[in-house]
């Protein structure tokens, strides 16, 4: 076991948590909390527009500061923490990184789909060239088996990343879907391996701990779980959870339970709670930018949306295949008529 | 295994729901929601106040419906689950659970703290005359070692029991703990044995499933979670996690998800998210009847009140010591002063 009783801790509630409120933090609200989480003791505050660096954008969202202004509000209030960016190659570009390291960033996430840690190779390579922690950020794990997970792994760790994570992007995995992938990494690389969690399934926090068993020793949390979809595993309550099971991470309990309540929670547009269209996802196993679509297809077609998202889970759809969402409608509208 | 691919739920919104609508269910949401349960298949449907049956009053919160009120709004809309209530000797009496009997109660959960079933004794036995199912109900499982839960549950046992359910009424257990419990109580009883979980640290599905590892066939939910502090297990979200488990249940995923974000959602006066008081409350392991007496006590001696919490769990207080906790904080102050 590799340093099993410290957990190092990623809050990304200034990143995933980004879309949480439309991509709308400001300069103020950014430096608050990461002021927070750094006297708190988080050890890599991630601060990026939810789909990382140039994520600003008509397709993503527009946000209300760029990128620029974001990495200074938050660099102006660490200090003691890692600054962390993600980067998303084919958004964020290598000019994106150079700026990034320019305003106090200390570390890296390239973040790829599962299959597709090849894309980025150079990004880590300017990374370390830049003096930067490198994370190889592997997305919607769910998708693939696990040695497949570790195929891609290992092609991070070819390219000299520091640590390797592996993320349930869509809350689609319970905890024995954790441990095989995360258990997998971990027998297969020599760097620290971590694991990002959602809540489409109420299982965040369960996952992350299984994560732990199964070797990883970073973790991603954000307060009060503000993330994308049914959001991410609720920081504060992981570090509580860990300090009953023994483990460090470092953090002050008391102090991040604060930063949750007094400085997030204000700002939240909503309460992180998991309502059904999540919930679905989790279940299925899909991406969140398929719902919308699923909606018009079943509308369309007289179909319970939820059959089309099941379905699109089954065939593994991913990303991109949204054209492909009225056929599959369409399909299962047949086959309804049929029988 | 006992029949281990069933699991038998038991939805409690409108019983531990009660605790988060102060309450207020009126007639035409109680037949609302148990109509909807009941059409989804529910198999157990659990209505009463929060504190079960009689308690309506000064010390437990005034109800807006009798519990004749409560019980006729949702037998008229039941065809097929069977209406439950809950009894805590010593609030309801014998002659409450003939009356819930007479509006059509088919079963009741006669409910005492860890150590206390032999309290429950003649309440299992009127019970059984009335021709009802009952459970024995082991509150605050997380205050007694394995072997204190076995030695309560053998007692139920023998007062008749149909099933004994092991409670996590402060949210303060992980999985360990819940296999522990529910390990050996399985282990020593030969009736069925179910969990109530709490979602203070985040894992009410998680320790669900634990349960169900360790042999239990019964899972307690609620709609959106809906309870007392950080609420129970989200009802829906464990349809659809037991049924990506390959566990059966009986209950349509699509419609309970239906009942909870177009009934349950509706009525709620907040959302069930986990904030401080209900995480600090499973951390310590303590009473949530705990928390104002702990804030009073906490202001007089200038000490920060989750240090109080902890110090209360650590000496395993009980529900009645409440005058205690300014003793307690009182020596934590002097300790403070000393160093």
């Amino acid at each position: 076991m590799k340093n099993s009783k410290f957990i190092h801790l990623v809050d990304t509630t200034l990143r995933d948590g980004s879309h949480a409120v439309s991509h709308q933090f400001t300069a103020e609200q950014i430096a608050a909390i990461a002021g927070g989480l750094d006297a708190a003791g988080v050890e890599y505050i991630e601060v990026s527009h939810g789909d990382g660096l140039a994520g600003s954008s008509y397709n993503y969202g527009w946000a209300l500061l760029s990128d620029e202004g974001m990495l200074k509000a938050a660099a102006g209030a660490i200090k003691k923490s890692n600054l962390t960016v993600l980067l998303l190659p084919g958004i964020g570009t290598q000019e994106d990184l150079e700026m990034a390291a320019h305003y106090g960033a200390k570390a890296v996430r390239v973040a790829t789909h599962v299959t597709e840690a090849d894309i980025g190779e150079q990004h880590i390579g300017m990374a370390k060239k830049l003096g930067m922690q490198a994370f190889g950020f592997l997305m919607m794990c769910h998708m693939a088996p696990p040695e497949k997970v570790v195929e891609q792994a290992k092609l991070f760790e070819s390219y000299g990343v520091d640590f390797i994570y592996v993320a349930d992007s869509a809350g689609a995995m319970l905890p024995e879907d954790v441990k095989a992938r995360v258990g997998a990494v971990v027998e297969a690389v020599k760097v620290p391996v971590g694991f990002h969690a959602h809540n489409n399934l109420t299982m965040a926090t369960a996952n992350a701990l299984a994560a732990v068993e199964a070797g990883a020793t970073f973790l991603d949390g954000a307060c009060r779980g503000l993330g994308a979809g049914a959001g991410n595993a609720q920081t504060e309550a992981l570090v509580g959870v860990l300090e009953k099971l023994g483990y460090q991470t470092g953090v002050d309990f008391y102090k991040i339970m604060d930063v949750a309540e007094d400085i997030v929670e204000p700002i939240m547009h909503r309460p992180q709670v998991v309502r059904n269209a999540p919930l679905m996802l989790g279940y299925a196993g899909v991406y969140s930018s398929f719902l919308l679509h699923t909606y018009r297809a079943a509308e369309k077609f007289n179909l319970d949306p939820r059959d089309i998202l099941v379905e699109l889970g089954r065939r593994r759809m991913v990303g991109g295949q949204e054209d492909m969402i009225v056929d599959v409608a369409y399909q299962l509208a047949q086959k309804r008529g049929g029988a």
